[in-house]
């Protein structure tokens, strides 16, 4: 399966043709990688899953033809979608992650001292595994003793465990099949329940170039849930458009927007986050505001 | 040259192919659209000049291979170009801009009442006339009273302007070939001349995720020039990476990114732009700020 390299230097190559992967983020524009390697093809029974070694980005996971991440970029996307909840909580202890089986949620959650413990509910344990023998930049933490990794669907796990997380953490793929009620009002129900008091909810939002309303619906969704119910935005390159929202929502009373974020740990470097970072994040520009409710 | 779409319902489509345009970010990563239509197509005596329809971005100017714009998102790089010098000036009355043959920096800076006249300088007179022909919603205001378009080097118009220019707005392609020269120490001697006291100078400066050295260069260069150099970023979703940052220097004492952005005027509807995302711009994240010097 290995692609080598075409040069003309060298005539010993016999594969001269190339293995590219097309994702369309619109009927007409789409994002391309050349890949050198396929190093997990499979059809489980939730989604066709390809881990693959590109030439630029690192490697990279596609579900259902689509990006979940790249080496390379990921740090926008993990990073974002748990520090923002993670440094407002005042004592996140108890923290579940609904899908998210490369595990890069649960490394970026691990920084944070006053984490407990992380529960990751993936329906897929193919994803963990392939993640695990292949891409351990990201899923390395997952055999950390602070992790609990459970194979089933999220929807029941949260109706078992009422009133139990400080942060839930939503790392789905895009809300068509399977998760698509994740983001419809129901669901938002479930998840408000099994928060704590002061419980922080978060979950990637969809982006704006090609999404907008998507983002205006799952807004309207959320909004009929839970008291404050916010968006923040941030780039993440190989996503449709390069530039993705998150939805956070809060069980209490205060407006999650407004928290001044606590700093990391001395000695936790971020790429993308900072507490300057976490506030410009909450600047929506006009485009994004028009889709909102 | 018309590309009739694909439809399995119609037997009398003749043209089965399809017409897609790749640009390369890196050696095996790349953006792709559809091309429904060739506008305009030349080798002009600087480069070669592109003009198409896309299926779903609206039309596109491709220079050299790369995208220079596309309706679909060129608000995003010409609001934050133009916005941000002429809402913290404090009496931007005259306008050059260097490049930006297409005029949609000249749109943007029309928008602000203070401005008494705007000089477009560009080198090749096809694009302005490409665009002037194929993408008013673009070039419209090219033919506006305030608005002067000369075609020669701006170098050169540079060199015998001294002490002129309120702002300066160098909007042109990537720093390689014939471009440059712009993003060197010499050429900002030449630009800061060209200012008057209290002027500000803004360029496009690459992105961080293929280029961020380049961006380390160029501030390093500004800052050997312009007491203040400092930069912003904002997401450009057809550029490579998804995210573009911006140099903003001044000749005068005071840092251009402490000053407080004056509002446009009301009833100027802009899609990015807004005060406080001038403001949030500013911030940049660690992996960006790594770059800098």
């Amino acid at each position: 399966m290995e692609l080598k390299k075409k040069t003309s230097a060298s005539p010993a190559v016999l594969h001269q043709g190339e293995f590219w992967f097309t994702e369309l983020h619109a009927p007409g524009t789409g994002i391309t990688f050349r890949v050198r390697r396929v190093l997990h093809w499979a059809r489980t029974p939730f989604q066709e899953l390809a881990l693959v070694e590109t030439e630029d980005m690192g490697r990279a996971l596609f579900l259902d033809g689509t990006v979940q991440f790249t080496e390379r970029d990921e740090f926008f996307y993990h990073e974002m979608l748990v520090h923002v909840p993670l440094c407002i909580h005042p004592r996140p202890r108890r923290v579940l992650i609904v899908g998210g089986g490369d595990g890069g949620c649960v490394r970026e959650a691990l920084r944070h001292p006053e984490v407990e413990e992380v529960t990751l509910v993936e329906i897929d344990g193919e994803v963990v595994d392939a993640c695990r023998k292949h891409i351990p930049s990201v899923s390395s933490k997952l055999d950390d003793p602070r992790v609990r990794v459970l194979i089933e669907d999220g929807v029941a796990f949260l109706k078992r465990n009422r009133g139990t997380f400080d942060v839930i953490i939503v790392d789905s793929t895009d809300p068509v099949g399977m998760a698509s009620p994740l983001t419809q009002a129901p669901f938002f129900r479930t998840a408000r329940e099994a928060l704590t008091p002061q419980g922080l909810y978060v979950a990637q939002s969809q982006g704006p170039i090609f999404d907008g309303r998507e983002i205006g619906r799952i807004a309207r969704a959320a909004r009929k849930v839970f008291r404050h119910a916010r968006h923040f935005m941030a780039p993440t390159p190989t996503y449709p458009g390069g530039l993705w929202t998150y939805l956070l929502a809060a069980r209490g009373p205060k407006d999650p927007a407004g928290l001044r974020p606590r700093p990391l740990p001395r000695g936790e470097r971020t790429r993308y986050y900072s507490a300057e970072v976490h506030r410009a994040a909450f600047v929506l520009p006009p485009f994004v505001r028009d889709f909102l409710p």
